[in-house]
């Protein structure tokens, strides 16, 4: 008789942004006539860019054509875009990584979800809160994180590093041991930054532990500031203890083309034994590389033209979100995130928990985000809008809002 | 401190492909004059069909305009996909399966990885022998196995259905309980089908049983005999005990480009609790969905144009096949395989065992196949030859192997 893994029956309700659509949908078809504008999910609205849409055509041309047409990639992924990867995000920035430690893959959430495999079923792992629910769902179904508590929204097992207003949602060193310890930033969704120094931190303290920090970077192009690290390979000692995600979904806008890579460096060892053959093991079994043609974009996007044409479309972004937060902040919003980091975190008003606040704005601004709760309990009355909508759209939606006053 | 997945330091030495890879290499290095033709591993080498190619064209410059670019794309896939692959893989076949049920992913290998996550790791599997690897493999990762034994080539807790010319090939029922059974028809690496009646003896096994069957079709596009079953949901019952894996790879030629589905029905059960759900949960959190551009070219496939050009390219590997078959039974060889499917199983000759005869055919012919004992103990003194290469190469190869005579 098969027997389910009964730790996905633990997982709480559905997906936060099921239970969003779902609550869209039903205003929706209620009043057919009101324009919603959508600030909720994370997804990018402008098109590929132009040079990138032609590397794509080209590539498509050589799987049409005997003589240039590609098979399986091989599991890594191509030479050509790892090397790319490895002299641009690494070598450029003086971080010492080397193309055979870059697994590409078809993105930072797969990624994310499956490198807990690679480790035991017993590690404690850290996360901050609020969190992306990859990371401890992932964990839910591993077995890792004990049981559900559904009045404090918390993981048994799991070590909360509490992000708020007090810390300036940036996380302290784990109170609790940890083995595994994931970090993200610029955040998602508190849209802060840590800095080189605090990384720092978090990096002597896994040395110091014997943990590995599980570092998503997804969001390292919107960083503006000077002194802000853009990879935690900026730090010393990295190499030793960490594992770094990246991804093109949000600094090219490949969300439907669908890459991103995974650092896993060749010093990095648990208990002795060195984690980049077992990822590789993982890569060959369980995955077939990513599409040849969306692997040629993605060098193209280190291009000189790629790179022009990217920067533009993340200007394009965080001209909304300085917008969003501008016009929040004159309204008398808290507001926080939007600089290095295209997530706008705000304090719902007039002490409205985060779906209090969220049936508000739909209903009277007909304005989509994302409750700061679904995140966790310490995003609990925050509330969480993004920059990837069209500028129109953005700039109505937030006059929308400050005309509701606070 | 952190701690490994202590099943992965289980594995055997390297992946069977990477060891072929490196003999080959070796010769090639100390005999750079001479021309080796690889028949070894499962890769298709003709260019991607010409209407496909202009639905990818298109498709890239849809991701190219504001209005119609494309983002994340649904979780399980879009619906014209799961719409056209339910009407013409199911329903022209009188299959009860509709497009809910269908899961669309990156390709066959990542789901059959993956699908032992969503149960739990007390469960038995039970496998033909010989087999692919990734079955096992993925199932040692999470700890189902016990314990390799180097000299039998066997796991101490897989229950082994052994394919050998006595049956013709086609296991018979597991002889010891077993909770997951995974089948492969047309066979990776026999080439060996299943009767429909045979078939409907393993689901009426598993029905009475509890255990599901894991069934991977990724080769059905190369029956070409009447009365041999497409799918398992041609059996009776099927619906409430198997999931299939479907792969747009061999059929159209997607190695390169990734793309497949999984079939999890609605009415399919373990113990009671329903697996589409526990699937659904699992791709939508590790997993963002396959590029829009290619679930496009995936519905091309079936097109009147697509059907019919992808019908000639399997019309092309066929004739390879056929070539190969007969001109080794015509050499004295004992053949299977290679008429309702793309390999060619064969006997090594002379009492040779598969790796023996892997060298001898590197060195006398300049031929790569691949040694049927790197797929199981009981693919000894087997040894597995593709017919996806290009037709010229084929008859080369064998014609070379015809004149080393037996």
């Amino acid at each position: 008789m098969a027997k389910v893994n009964d730790n996905y029956l633990k997982l709480p309700g559905s997906y936060l942004f099921s239970t969003i659509g779902k609550k869209v949908r039903e205003y929706s078809e209620k009043n057919p006539d009101k324009k919603i504008i959508r600030l909720g999910i994370g997804d990018v609205t402008q098109p590929i860019a132009k040079s990138l849409i032609k590397t794509l055509h080209s590539a498509v041309d050589e799987m049409g054509a005997a003589k240039t047409f590609k098979g399986y990639a091989p599991d890594l992924g191509y030479e050509f875009l790892r090397t790319a990867i490895a002299e641009n995000d690494y070598k450029k920035r003086g971080c010492d990584i080397s193309a055979d430690e870059i697994f590409v893959s078809d993105g930072a959430k797969c990624d994310c979800g499956n490198i807990q495999e690679i480790f035991s079923t017993d590690n404690v792992i850290a996360v901050c809160d609020p969190v992306y629910p990859v990371y401890v769902d992932s964990n839910v179904m591993a077995g890792r994180c004990g049981d559900y508590d559904e009045k404090k929204g918390t993981w048994s097992k799991v070590v909360y590093m509490p992000c708020t207003a007090e810390n300036n949602f940036t996380p302290e060193l784990p109170d609790k041991k940890a083995d595994l310890i994931y970090l993200c930033f610029p955040n998602n969704p508190t849209g802060s930054v840590i800095s080189k120094a605090k990384l720092q931190e978090f990096v002597d303290y896994a040395i110091k532990t014997g943990a590995v920090i599980l570092y998503d970077a997804a969001y390292e192009a919107y960083i503006s500031e000077e002194g802000i690290p853009h990879s935690i390979y900026e730090c010393e000692g990295a190499r030793e203890c960490a594992i770094e995600f990246h991804s093109f979904s949000k600094n090219a806008g490949f969300t439907g083309l669908r890459l991103g890579y995974t650092v896993v460096p060749k010093a990095l060892k648990a208990e002795g034994t060195p984690l980049h053959p077992l990822w590789a093991r993982r890569h060959g079994t369980k995955y077939n590389g990513a599409p040849y043609i969306v692997q040629k974009a993605g060098e193209a996007v280190y291009s000189e033209e790629g790179q022009r044409e990217i920067k533009e479309q993340i200007a394009y972004y965080m001209k909304n979100a300085r917008y969003i937060y501008d016009g929040l902040k004159t309204c008398g919003y808290t507001v926080s995130g939007g600089v290095n980091s295209p997530y706008i975190w705000l304090k719902a008003p007039n002490n409205m928990t985060s779906w209090e606040f969220f049936d508000y704005l739909l209903e009277n601004a007909n304005v989509v985000g994302t409750p700061g709760s679904g995140f966790g309990p310490s995003g609990e009355t925050y509330f969480r809008l993004t920059a990837f909508g069209s500028y129109e759209n953005t700039v109505e939606a937030v006059d929308r809002i400050k005309s509701l006053g606070l």
